[in-house]
């Protein structure tokens, strides 16, 4: 049983991406530091931009940021906005063809249990894949699309 | 998010089996009712023989019947018997090389959200999937490993 690479790696964006707040990430630099490559990750950014939680800046000097704090990023509100799959078993699909379709509970049972499971992730957003801040460590401030980063990368 | 094909068959094997109690099934029905190939099943039947779900009597008029009773057969234990992958998200993988491993909490919130899944497994059994026996219908009863069986399939 596996989320998809999309969600996994969507995941630790968002997280490498929190834990730099204050500075613009890049694409390369994530990607660098996960082994993931760029046209990966550009998938993943744009998936997670189209989805709110991820801000882009362009040009010279632009990069990713936090979309919004991270204890307003529910992880159950991400994994549902990238995970494509959530069919746990075939007769889950829409054009199964199970014989037992309409007259068997596995497919309740299984929703339920998915159900757990994504209430588990409802309960923890972003914030608490983080490490707390430092003293004196910049913290995520709204910060307006298309500003140049405050500082460069560290 | 998928379980494995195997564990997705080895659910379906044993309804199936379990919805025909006083006989023995063959594996080519099995296959043909669900449209699965019949080397797939052998090696899932194989499975669930190994972890104690499963019967199968050899030779002419044998087949495959349930080991124990559907109200004994957990379906938590049943997928934990034949599902090989846990590993929701890469981390949770042994050799994995994250940067972000021993000091980020996603392995144990996607840990206890599997938990959660899980749990709720634990709460049926094969019995929950079965409809309900109709009066006169043929019940599971012990039957000894090696023993004909009691009538031919309908």
């Amino acid at each position: 049983m596996r989320l998809t690479t999309m969600t996994d790696y969507s995941m630790r964006l968002l997280m490498y991406v929190g834990q730099h707040p204050g500075r613009l990430c890049t694409i390369s630099e994530v990607a660098g530091v996960y082994g993931i490559s760029e046209a990966h990750l550009m998938k993943i950014t744009h998936q997670l931009g189209l989805a709110g939680w991820l801000e882009t800046v362009r040009g010279k000097g632009g990069g990713i940021r936090l979309a919004a704090a991270p204890a307003d990023i529910n992880l159950g509100a991400v994994v549902r906005s990238v995970e494509s799959d959530f069919a746990l078993v075939d007769c889950l699909t829409a054009d199964n063809a199970c014989m037992l379709t309409g007259s068997c509970r596995l497919t309740s049972i299984v929703s339920e249990a998915l159900q757990s499971f994504m209430a588990h992730l409802d309960r923890h957003t972003l914030a608490d894949l983080l490490p707390a801040p430092r003293d004196g460590a910049p913290r995520l401030r709204p910060m307006t699309f298309g500003k140049r980063p405050a500082r460069v990368p560290s």
